[in-house]
């Protein structure tokens, strides 16, 4: 694309990195920064810059500015409950829900080692320890997408707790298989909440 | 979503912006950069800022970096045709059809009196002196896109042109009456460009 000055498409390249974002797509966002005001520019890049104050509760692995994320410091919240998830995102999708009011645990991913991911890359010792160390909790909700993956982790940590005597649940299958959590919506997801199957 | 961080949460606010980026969409396009390295979210920022760098043409109101753009200083153009086209960003699809050698000129927008876009606001003097001061110029294309504003400017612009006694011509039917030239595909488009009518 020669044709476009160098500021558009360098524009255009590091947009065409975002996922599902080819370069007709690219180019209209450049043109829409183009157009917009240099102090909304300014917004755009700072907002692009202060994601670096991000990083993981050092409780339960969610994205957080604090070292103890707001949901893990909030006294209203069911200590009993735990639901593990596999990405930080997969929290708003809950909330969104309202079907759910206890803590959370993020194993940053699901075991899939062809990606390198497994047990040991994941924060799994760390989810067993918790719940060692907290009596307070009688149920873990483990909610992965109900995809191939997602099911191994299920499976995989559902033996690796069944020896703490706590109730051990999943997701009802409200979710068809192969679909991804992210996109589900609320209504489902509260029933797939609601409807949650000990395993 | 008061479950997110704040820089996370700005993230999204920014790229909701763009057009046609909903919460979902914006939502992943934030969790792509929190997964990128600092470095490259920093190319990102920058590559937003630097876009204060892209100016107008003096000749031809096409974005550039430079006083002249490449395509007005480049002197194997054909300085005989003159390619009228609405926004700076439609030169692209122009050129990627391979179907024009000529020179272009940017109106600016096309008229449309609802948005405050009118022959006055618009480039139509400088193009109406362009023409007059450049004998070279034998051929005018009016290469707007084929929608009701498209066609009113290209009346406009057929009947301000006529006296100068040069031909002028309007894209070939080719595209349906409606669609965004901006979308076009290069083959219709370069048949479009070849089978131009003569108004």
């Amino acid at each position: 694309m020669r044709q476009f000055p160098r500021p558009i498409q360098e524009t255009m390249a590091v947009f065409g990195r975002l996922p599902g974002v080819g370069p007709k797509t690219a180019l209209r966002y450049a043109y829409a920064l183009l157009n917009m005001s240099e102090h909304d520019r300014r917004r755009f890049a700072d907002a692009t810059i202060n994601l670096r104050n991000i990083r993981e509760c050092s409780s339960c692995h969610m994205h957080t500015e604090t070292e103890v994320c707001e949901i893990c410091r909030n006294p209203e919240r069911d200590n009993s409950v735990l639901c593990v998830l596999a990405h930080s995102r997969d929290i708003a999708t809950i909330e969104a829900s309202n079907a759910f009011k206890g803590k959370y645990f993020i194993l940053g991913g699901v075991i899939n080692p062809v990606d390198g991911s497994t047990p040991d890359t994941l924060n799994t010792e760390e989810l067993l320890k918790k719940i060692e160390s907290s009596p307070d909790i009688k149920e873990i909700i483990l909610a992965f997408s109900p995809d191939m993956h997602g099911e191994t982790t299920i499976l995989y940590l559902s033996r690796r707790l069944k020896d703490f005597g706590k109730k051990i649940s999943r997701l009802a299958r409200g979710l068809p298989m192969g679909a991804e959590l992210e996109y589900a919506d609320e209504v489902t997801l509260g029933d797939a909440l609601l409807g949650r199957k000990e395993l």
